[in-house]
């Protein structure tokens, strides 16, 4: 049928359109970050200034250089050696998987892991619905730690439940010097006073995003106490740890510090970060308890029924292959001097920053940065948004670099306050080649005019 | 650490394991049908009967053969082509994917399908459980036609909606002769009946697991009017719509119908079906109506993020493929074949079936095996259940056949007031091999003996 008589036909019926009332969740929210971002950087495309050169995108975490060669090869032979490898995955996950990840994180936990501890997610992100869907009920709270990844927030709400935020403080100098992560502080009185009859579940990131703080052993003994005794749950999300810039084996694991967390704990991990292949969409949940693993894996097979299977065999492969062939001290090697080169270039600019641990993020404050916020012309829904995200929108309309804006990362009243001094955060992600993390830093460098 | 020192070091630490309360959906929930089944295949093979024969399934849907290889080929090309394939695909979808989607629905759709007309998901399942929680909000009701797919009522439950169920009625001679899909019939003043001010969504499956059933151009015309009438949204989960063994051109889609049936359906289809591989978790949605999708596509977002993504580009690349080399035509005459053998097997036994006339399963009604209900010595959890587990069971481990009882798919209203005659029903999958469907029907001959 050509579209001019489908047009017709379709038009032909004059009708009301019925009115659609989807999920409170889902109705009239306002856009997000990352569809924010997107508009941005069409915006800067679309400035004559940024046509004769590169966009320079740190904005989202997008690997822009492919897995390693052995994932690839072993996602290759999975889907040609065995036709059930193209099949259902089992909904708990591949035997071969659960047995790779028993030998993996047997070195860390203190009882000897099962198959009943493991739960293979399509993708952490499922994983950590799947732990919240199996566990709350309408109206049980969580604690959530601002700043916080924003999928945690309808992760929450799906199920029903209710958000109590916690702040990790920022230093109060956020605008001078270097920090480190533990400046970044949990108050634990105010930890404790959030918890209410309703409390169930604590979600912590560690390392951080955004920050790139790592959790200390003596902060995450003060959470696993407190958590452990008011019966409080705690999904530990660490799709990071293998970006932890000291030693990963010394990398705190709150599940690992003491067998009362670790009955109270559920650990997210993630293959996209540990391989680079954020598409591939695996990742697991270890817990030793098995009883509160059951809850997760009764939501997952309701969620997803099973994880993509052929890279899930690519994965209990590459990550026998991962600790043989320094695979991941090479990442974190890397990673460094991806980071050496943006502090570098941060210092050269007088600009703050809270030095990474972990992941593959740094927020740098740019309150230095003289970006005329009354003249210019911003577009209204930036306007009305903290002044992060007129940052984030002048540097990439104007010197065409894409930053996430932080603001989005905390709770409207801490900015709205302006409690602590976060206005000016700005994230970057330095999940790229080398070369490109060189032409950031060249453009970055070009700001120098425009700092106070 | 060794075993030993790790079982002491945790066994020292004596505390009364804190109590967890899980979401009610998934605490004390009967052992479902895919695990009893499970259950009931070790059992079987355990049996000295069969350890000097095969067992022989044909219960869970599960494919004993690879996709085709064009489709394993795209995939090792998606992978090693393009970096960008193997990191995070747009949350919508990729945009080859929704491209291929839309060359080829555009054959069977009135309005010209665009972009934001599609969404791809994580396999149908994920597809449905983000429909349902983009659209519910807690109490919503949604109206499921049984006997129906159980990973509807927990999607259903997940965001909190309610279920109201309308029968499919069988026709009244279950146990004689051979039926037509359209014998099986929905009563229209029934399903009106079944709608309130709460009522949001109907879920219709056609091609129909497990029945077999390809809803006509009449009934869904009956439906889509009741529905549209009372603005009630409708998910069609056309999954099996490749296995449609008249002509696939010809296979009735209700949102293809009627502008207005349009305006308020969300399509769900499968490439782990179409392409027989299961395992990829690449689903997709169609609605021609944007607004409603928008709902489904936020949901997404939040369940999975995005979809895996080199199976996506394979699927592009395949859907293309497919609809040139016949592959599709193929497939539905290998199905009818398979078909054909096992209905002829039932007909020289003298068992009552459905005439499948889509999906890759058929029903049987069992009634006249002579197992001894009475006196056979079943597990208690077979033992409490109805009568085609009985059957089930019976045939597992003393015959070495796998089905699936189809009382699992029905209420537990009508099977206990037996309203329907259908506590006999089994459930046989035809997705296996031709000489493996020879063997299930050699091993089904033997059953002569036990047939009155």
């Amino acid at each position: 049928m050509n579209n001019h008589l489908k047009t017709k036909l379709y038009t032909n019926t004059l009708r009301m359109p019925k009115p659609i009332s989807g999920n409170k969740i889902f109705t009239n929210v306002p856009k997000d970050v990352w569809t924010m971002t997107a508009d941005i950087t069409a915006k800067a495309a679309a400035n004559p200034k940024n046509q004769t050169r590169e966009i320079i995108s740190l904005g989202q975490g997008f690997f822009s250089y492919s897995p390693p060669q052995f994932l690839i090869a072993a996602s290759e032979k999975a889907m040609n050696s065995n036709a059930l490898n193209n099949q259902y995955a089992p909904t708990r996950g591949d035997l071969k998987l659960i047995d790779s990840l028993k030998r993996y994180y047997n070195q860390f936990y203190k009882k000897d892991l099962q198959n009943e501890n493991i739960l293979v997610t399509t993708g952490a992100n499922e994983g950590i619905l799947a732990c919240l869907t199996g566990l709350l009920n309408p109206t049980d709270e969580v604690i959530v730690l601002e700043p916080f990844f924003d999928q945690y927030i309808s992760n929450i709400q799906i199920p029903q439940g209710n958000i109590k935020y916690v702040t990790i403080h920022p230093p109060s100098n956020l605008s001078e010097g270097k920090h480190a992560g533990n400046d970044w502080k949990i108050n634990y009185d105010e930890l404790e006073a959030a918890i209410t009859e309703k409390t169930k579940i604590l979600i912590i990131n560690t390392p951080h995003n955004p920050i790139g703080k790592v959790f200390t052993k003596e902060e995450l003994i003060k959470i696993g106490d407190i958590c452990y005794k008011h019966n409080v749950k705690i999904i530990s999300d660490e799709v990071y740890e293998q970006l932890f810039f000291d030693d990963s084996l010394k990398f705190p694991r709150i599940a690992t510090l003491d067998p009362k967390y670790a009955e109270i704990t559920l650990t997210v991990g993630s293959f996209g970060k540990a391989f680079c292949a954020t598409g591939y969409r695996v990742g697991y949940i270890i817990s030793e308890n098995a009883e509160l693993l059951k809850y997760a894996a009764a939501a997952h097979t309701r969620i997803c029924f099973s994880a993509p299977h052929p890279p899930q065999i690519a994965c209990a492969e590459s990550l026998d292959i991962a600790t043989t062939n320094g695979y991941f001290e090479n990442m974190r090697v890397e990673y460094n001097g991806k980071f050496q080169k943006l502090m570098k270039t941060f210092d050269q600019l007088g600009i703050s920053y809270t030095i990474p641990q972990g992941t593959y993020f740094i927020i740098a404050d740019f309150s230095k940065l003289k970006v005329p916020f009354e003249s210019y012309e911003f577009p209204q829904e930036i306007a009305v948004k903290p002044k992060d995200f007129k940052l984030c929108y002048w540097l990439a309309v104007e010197m065409g670099i894409i930053t996430i804006p932080t603001s989005e990362f905390f709770t409207k009243e801490t900015i709205e306050n302006d409690k602590e001094g976060i206005e000016y955060l700005l994230r970057f992600a330095v999940c790229k080649t080398d070369d490109y993390i060189d032409k950031a830093c060249e453009r970055l460098l070009k700001l120098k005019p425009y700092i106070a």
